[in-house]
């Protein structure tokens, strides 16, 4: 009995309300006409509030994945060197993204371990032409220092190429005033629209940067990218039903606000640690005086003798979908994604299922304290 | 007053079935739960067929364009000669993204003539590691002989690159039987789904030419593709609204049978040369004993004194968007798509107001010609 009415909460992708479904019903249209046009400014006047920047903001159809390669395939050519801050997996994915355009000095930490700061800049001082920083760490639940490495980059003249994609639209993400070159962000996270469009700003001094290359990337090549927006359209054929999708998400951003929005997400992540504090579960990563645990994704160690993967079959089965750990976490580490729409009903539910699925599993003997520690958190919504 | 009831005829994006709308508005889920895989697995399998092939088949979450630069990118060496075959838009389009990987030796006629074989085989006795077709070149209505240049390719020992965009779904193409090793189609095309996936089919020689590679782009990785396609996944998150439409529309083509679906759009295209005929107005293509008209999209030179946005302008306003000119086209021809699910009414109706628009324009005089060329040879569908 599929009623398609399971509870996503994951890491993306994120619910979509009702009206964003809606929105993507809608007949085609002609992706060289004025409509798809306005539809574009729209989205792209909405987007710079979230970014928070005055550089180009582009739309690309394709995931976070196309545009952090977008921004190192324009930037990075095969004798530059880009420094790759690693420490979980998508620190990894930006590493073999430039491991394909250039030369990669990368700083491998423990996935869900801390950067320090003196390591990064010792990198730098050896030469980069970009630095490759994951905001917000999904696979491990750590928020990484962008606006220190923003400025060590700058420092050491390096472009800083940021993936905000798991921050930006339920995160504090100050593009311009942390000096980031390229931002990315996919549809299918904080900003609750569905999976396969990817945003991405652009600095003067990344596109400085791409006028150096000798070749550039074709479907990802935001200097053609820069050339059609003048016309508010793309170089090549748009999804267009996920830009009905995504216009509708941005205007439900814009109701919102973006300021309610990250205090929104940021409650919810408090409150979901503060429930797997009061049940006895660990939080996964360690963090320094730089880091912070995620406002989008908490990740948590599996208890004593318990596959994470359990975890996650055992609340399926109850209708809730939650992510485990990837790749060498696999098991050992399971995550409660609270990014885009996410209410607090969503999360007290999760949580008084998390703590019947505890329960049975002998790890904890009081399922209501992780929904009244929760809850305490959460009334701070009111 | 927006009725959201504008009528495509232009070569994509087509009109989508109502049934294919509703399903894109479907909420979202795991795409690394097995509902994702059993759609995924459905698909490639109705694609198959499309294909006519035994090839591994891969969705990309990309435009046509991306599934092109795909299957020159993931092949072709800096050192290494394409021979890319242009006579339109997009086969300077795979010439383009041919001279961002490898060596180009263009063979560039004027769009819209056909190729001479003799020329063709010249070109690959003089060496290449693939050779580039556009099976049927949209921008200016012309099909060429995929068939025959194929055999070529075989017999040069050249890897075959076909951009089968606007054939695939609606015309004849035997992926296996011609030697194509990569071929390519938009969703948005004969296919009748929404843009924003392209298919890819690979031979086992295209792969073979991916292990001699350096370095293959990131985001468009057939052995990426491959490797989770194991799995029935796609390698980043895919685009899941546009799977949930892709797949009602194959199911669609798959109740139509490809045979039945091939004779309507080659009989669609006739009724509108038809009629075009009738009306006095010349096809755009210039055809040798190679190649064809096009079964899918109609180029048309627009009448002395005229230019083709106007018409275009015209149609427009009576509630029809065809297609003008691409670059040095613009204007100088127009372009009715008739592809996808469009029916013998959709085309009556638009032979109907072209009629209209000429005559208003002063071309013709008698309205009703074009219908009645058009309706006499659509009357064989019935």
């Amino acid at each position: 009995m599929d009623l398609e009415d399971t509870l996503l909460m994951m890491p993306g992708p994120v619910p979509v309300a009702p009206r964003v479904l809606r929105a993507m019903s809608k007949p085609m249209i002609n992706h060289r006409g004025a409509e798809f046009s306005a539809m574009y400014d729209d989205c792209c006047e909405i987007l710079a509030d979230v970014f928070r920047t005055k550089n180009d903001i582009f739309i690309l159809s394709g995931s976070g994945t196309a545009a952090m390669e977008a921004a190192v395939g324009c930037t990075v050519g095969k004798d530059d060197v880009v420094i790759a801050l690693e420490n979980g997996k998508f620190g990894e994915r930006f590493k073999d993204i430039a491991a394909r355009y250039g030369k990669v000095n990368a700083l491998e930490n423990d996935w869900g371990s801390s950067f320090d700061l003196d390591e990064v800049e010792k990198k730098l001082e050896e030469g980069a032409k970009a630095i490759t920083l994951v905001h917000n760490e999904t696979s491990a639940g750590i928020q990484n220092p962008a606006k220190e490495i923003g400025r060590l980059a700058k420092k050491h003249d390096a472009l800083f190429i940021m993936d905000g994609v798991t921050t930006l639209g339920g995160d504090t993400v100050q593009t311009d005033d942390w000096g980031v070159d390229i931002a990315v962000v996919g549809s299918q996270k904080c900003l609750a629209a569905p999976p396969g469009l990817s945003m991405i700003s652009v600095s003067e001094r990344a596109f400085e940067a791409m006028e150096k290359k000798e070749s550039l990337p074709y479907y990802l090549d935001l200097k053609a990218c820069r050339k059609s927006s003048k016309k508010s359209q793309t170089p090549y054929t748009p999804a267009i039903p996920l830009f009905f999708g995504l216009q509708e998400a941005l205007h439900i951003v814009k109701e919102e606000g973006m300021e309610a929005r990250i205090k929104r997400h940021a409650t919810g992540a408090r409150a979901i640690r503060a429930a797997a504090d009061a049940m006895g579960i660990e939080m996964f990563p360690q963090l320094n005086k730089y880091s912070h645990y995620s406002n989008t994704v908490t990740a948590m160690r599996s208890p004593a003798g318990i596959s994470s993967d359990d975890i996650k079959k055992d609340m399926i089965a109850r209708g809730i979908t939650i992510a485990g750990g990837q790749a060498h976490l696999k098991g050992k580490i399971f995550r409660i994604g609270s990014m885009g729409n996410v209410q607090p009903k969503d999360i007290i539910l999760t949580i008084q299922e998390l703590g019947v699925v505890l329960k049975n599993r002998g790890v904890i003997s009081d399922i209501g304290a992780g929904v009244e520690a929760a809850g305490e958190v959460l009334d701070e919504l009111l």
